[in-house]
């Protein structure tokens, strides 16, 4: 039996993805950027073993066995890797040296979010890039993390970009097959660590259009959605790319509302619409804009992007990081526990009562009333994260699956 | 003393007005298409007269005196309308049958709305459209209504449609003195009278970004706003136009919810973002496409539309009306007094209690829990309207003004 854990982060894009011209090989219409959150506070942790003994391949997702056959998505990934671990095999047999063949073994499969799934945290793609990145190492599979990608990318399509820490552009590809459709590091985590980031959990009753459909209803029926994908993300990739390799924040900020407005705009223009902010998102818009158009220097301080939900993630740099806790926390004010209701491993608030000193005292010009106070709990949970690295190999003590290959832990 | 009272409507854009490509003029971007509804529910109502003895200008405004010389685009429309019957007193002189020389007396305006202004049921347009109007009648001016649009135009841009009755296009003209910008009627209120509307008026907290602001920060913001303009709008009035001659009710449906949140979504696209839906707007439009997709036979039976605010207006044809409102009574209760919420002149609902028989008995497929029961007062009121007329000349008795020429109400 041979077992490998790993972990995979969540990424958060500031250029889009939204519309496939490929729903089977999931081949997006445009490019996207992402930046990659720590893992410290969000991952998707994948156990993976294979054994011989093994009489069928069987999936635990959270607690809960799942069945496999009927995820066409993660078939897809174990079709893809067993093929290349196949070749390998062939190979180190045809040249005198075989090595174990796990391409014919049987898989089991279990993976946990240490975060709700229905938070809307994007659990897909760290999900899958933890699948993808595990039987790449369970295989010893000899291709770049650029070709991991692209099968992570045929599981969930903005998978591909957790595979890479730091800044990651998944370029759209041009061939039919897919083969060029892949994540690559535009720059790592060290490039620029004092990029922060502020999640803000909004509240909501309704469930969303789920992406997969909703994406391809806007293909179908936006009139604008042509021009964005021809004409406006092209440029937007190459101003972003330029913005982060200079560590430009303030191209990067407003590029970053920018391409999350008119995301929600396309939704807004699909037909029907769709929509996945809430008063509360847009709240939390109107604060921002006041807080930078109130900065003393008139410079951006913090950028807001939404994805195909209610929940906010807020990215700045890290000196501005308290002021925005500390804003965030007065106008959105917690029914929790504190330590319930904020997560701030890094400690940026200094035991400060959250929401005190709201106002940053260098903003003179803040408009106290821009919003009023929302009801308390209109944001569930504020976590403070930072850019980090990609995915990680953990040690056998972190196996989620004992010795039988069954889940230590079950739901 | 000269004296002449008259009333002018509201008009509601189904294509949608957004932006100026002159602010002096009123020139827009684009041209639009508007129903106007009934007098008898929403109008503005003005009384003018002119007077050799009146040592000024005045004006009152909803029974509050106005300082009229800080009100440029009114005093445009004065200025465009005296001097038209300038050059009528100068010809008649020349002629040798002098008329009066009204355009030497200063004018007592006094103009109410019978809607608050601050609901945003378009009362510039209502407002501007008497004022001007009433002089055009006042002056006794020969000229079109074509012409008498071209200058309520320059008093509030969408004034220009409520010059006529039915449905009304105000064709965008290419000319740069904007003498071909000027509205049309595209056919009369007996065309279709079957078509209703029901405005639901939605509380909102906070007062939306001035249309006047707005707009031309779209213009300047918006990536998409280009192709809207230069593209889909031309083709939707084609369309639009057809529709309406045809009684299409299908087609105008479909066209009108669409470039509602295709404007929507050009706001949205504006840096910073501009919001006039909230979630109370958004759930009567997740509201409305489920009764349109449950409907029996498949055919859409009413149409949302919102301007720059919170407020929905549902068209739909008479038959359906009494079922929209048991519908919208249902799901978004009243905190008032009955007779204080819905004002139901044509009597659709026939005693019955509003919202009780929410679910049409021919909609067997509808979602009962497509919104969820909204909290009472998220609309603050219902008013049943109908396609209706043009400005309306009224009697003396009707006159705002004493016969000193002063308000016989002070507000």
């Amino acid at each position: 039996m041979k077992t490998v854990t790993c972990t995979a982060p969540v990424n958060i894009a500031v250029i889009k993805y939204w519309g496939k011209r490929d729903t089977e090989l999931i081949l997006p219409t445009n490019s996207s950027l992402s930046v990659t959150l720590s893992q410290d506070i969000l991952h998707s942790k994948t156990t993976i073993s294979a054994a011989k003994e093994y009489t069928q391949d069987r999936l635990w997702l959270n607690g809960k066995e799942e069945d496999i056959t009927k995820n066409k998505r993660m078939h897809n990934c174990f079709r893809e890797t067993r093929a290349i671990r196949k070749a390998m095999e062939d190979k180190a047999a045809s040249e005198g040296n075989p090595i174990e063949p796990l391409s014919t073994y049987h898989l089991h499969v279990c993976s946990e979010n240490n975060f709700p799934t229905a938070a809307g945290l994007a659990s897909s793609a760290s999900g899958l890039a933890a699948l993808v990145f595990t039987l790449a190492q369970l295989f010893e599979l000899t291709i770049s993390t650029s070709e991991v990608s692209r099968i992570a990318r045929q599981g969930s399509g903005s998978a591909c970009r957790s595979l890479f820490g730091g800044f990651v552009a998944w370029e759209m590809g041009q061939k039919e097959d897919g083969s060029d459709s892949v994540a690559v590091q535009v720059a790592p985590e060290s490039h620029w660590p004092e990029l922060e980031a502020l999640i803000c959990v909004v509240s909501d009753a309704k469930k969303g259009t789920s992406s997969t459909a909703g994406m391809q209803s806007t293909i179908k029926t936006s009139t604008l959605m042509k021009e964005r994908i021809n004409q406006i993300v092209p440029a937007r990739m190459e101003a972003m790319k330029k913005a982060i390799l200079e560590r430009d924040f303030q191209t990067f900020a407003e590029l970053t509302m920018r391409d999350s407005n008119q995301f929600h705009a396309v939704c807004l223009d699909t037909y029907p619409p769709i929509f996945y902010m809430n008063d509360t998102s847009r709240a939390i818009i109107q604060l921002i804009h006041e807080y930078n158009a109130s900065s003393p220097d008139g410079k951006l301080k913090a950028a807001y992007t939404y994805d195909a939900g209610p929940n906010a993630v807020i990215y700045a740099p890290k000196e501005h990081m308290p002021e925005i806790i500390q804003l965030i926390g007065h106008y959105f004010p917690s029914n929790k526990e504190p330590s319930e209701f904020f997560a701030d491993p890094y400690n940026v608030t200094q035991g400060t009562k959250l929401g005190q000193d709201f106002i940053p005292k260098t903003h003179t010009n803040f408009n106290e009333k821009v919003i009023p106070v929302q009801p308390a709990g209109s944001v569930s949970r504020l976590l403070h994260t930072k850019v980090h690295d990609g995915p990680r190999v953990l040690s056998e003590a972190d196996s989620l699956l004992n010795a039988e290959g069954l889940p230590k832990r079950l739901a």
